[in-house]
């Protein structure tokens, strides 16, 4: 399956490669899309590169990772594509979809919704699986057989949450600031209520998008080789929202190897983000071989 | 001299260092002026580190350069602090200040106009020589007497003019992209006009603001130990704005060495920078000693 209609909108040497910016027709979207790649030498030598799926947090869009994270440099050095899709649909025209910064436009939160009127172009979830991700490896000429999926907050939680979601389909994850227990935070409940329905009468459908639930509904570790999840301590959202002690839990449960960093003096924004990056690449690079 | 009403509006951690924001009211502006400081881990432990001034380019803020040229993780590990001013006055009220991308805010050009309505506020030179800088490096505990400026397109003719038109006070300088005769191109002419008056009437004070006639004009080379400056040769406004040839051959002319680096693949924004930053920053660290 290709892109369709697939429109390079900008490209940008970096480090040797390419960062690249593109339109495409989404037929699981039913929109037009997004996304970022990026390119290291290898790749535009020809070599057949791993991939890392880059998912970024609420209000981003492709390009905030591709500037502000500072990923290229390593991803250069270790020949590691990077794949930044856009963070929901947008120009559906659902009402109210562009009235709250953490839910509807800038908030797809990684899933397939299932209740109107998100459903009908909410489907992050089978967008990036069934039709970024081979498309754009068959595109690029990646190696669509190692990938790793990272992700920043929101984006941490679609990392988590889709790693656990489509077993052997990523050979490595890691995460940044993720929303471990979106069932347990504010910003998970307002988008699990709009996107899934109310937990009463979904809760199964909200524990199948929760990270630390479906980490402890593993019967083995998922990820024997191990996932790093870095947290800044003085992140204004910690408490509230991100309960990485959830996580923790859950794979201590299953044996799941988790290196959990929490850094004091670490907000939530970029600046973390870029401090980390290098190692968290390191990270994929080791995993995807 | 200190920053008068220095208030700290953020603070992040980065690469065991801190970027900070800063508002102050400037004497020599006439108004409320930010500026992004990044103080590396050798700072925070109380060691008097170099610091080097880092310019931006046109509609540029204080944030620009702190966010994507991923300069804090070399300047962590060089033990450099970064100084990043905004490129103008922002809120004087002056009649147009805001109806181009390339002159009024945002397009200061690090000069101190002498034609009104913008001899009022846009004074960028006396801000950053007489105020900014000094107050900055006490406020700080840095090394005033070794810092180095660099910048980017109009950043870069603000480092390159205002290394060659104060004498001894930067140890060390480079540049990305520079306007390097901006008596010659589109942007200068139109930033000279409004600032400096009309070129038959000021020819000695647009000379005296170009970067490629000030270095003609020295006497011996005024940075011998070398000036880097990289540009990218896919950068769209090389041809009419940039004129690396006249720094080259001014340079030439008067025995300054310098390291002007022309880039296959790369365009004129801050995928470039990136790239090359980090060479920028060593060059800066072997100079400030």
């Amino acid at each position: 399956m290709a892109l369709d209609r697939l429109e390079l909108l900008s490209q940008h040497g970096g480090f040797g490669g390419q960062q690249r910016f593109y339109k495409h027709m989404s037929a699981e979207i039913g929109l037009p899309m997004r996304f970022g790649v990026y390119l290291p030498p290898a790749a535009l030598a020809g070599q057949r590169v791993p991939v890392v799926v880059c998912l970024a947090g609420l209000t981003c869009t492709e390009e905030t990772f591709a500037m502000k994270a500072g990923a290229q440099r390593m991803a250069a050095q270790l020949g590691l594509a990077l794949l930044m899709p856009d963070t929901s649909p947008r120009g559906a025209g659902v009402v109210g979809e562009d009235q709250h910064w953490d839910f509807g436009v800038g908030a797809g939160f990684y899933l397939d919704a299932t209740q109107a009127p998100w459903s009908g172009h909410w489907r992050m979830e089978s967008y990036l699986l069934k039709e970024l991700l081979p498309a754009a490896a068959a595109e690029f000429k990646l190696d669509g057989e190692r990938v790793g999926i990272l992700g920043h907050s929101m984006g941490g939680h679609g990392a988590l949450t889709l790693a656990l979601r489509h077993p052997g389909r990523f050979r490595s994850v890691s995460a940044l600031a993720p929303i471990c227990a979106p069932t347990q935070c504010p910003w998970g409940h307002t988008a699990f209520n709009g996107y899934l329905g109310q937990d009463a009468g979904h809760h199964a459908e909200w524990a199948a998008h929760d990270a630390s639930q479906l980490m402890a509904a593993q019967a083995t570790p998922p990820y024997p080789a191990g996932i790093l999840v870095d947290q800044g301590l003085d992140d204004k959202f910690l408490a509230e929202q991100l309960h990485p002690e959830a996580l923790e839990q859950a794979c201590a449960s299953v044996g799941q190897p988790l290196t959990l960093r929490r850094h004091a003096g670490y907000d939530h924004g970029y600046y973390f983000i870029a401090s980390f990056i290098d190692e968290h690449l390191a990270h994929h690079a080791r995993q995807l071989g």
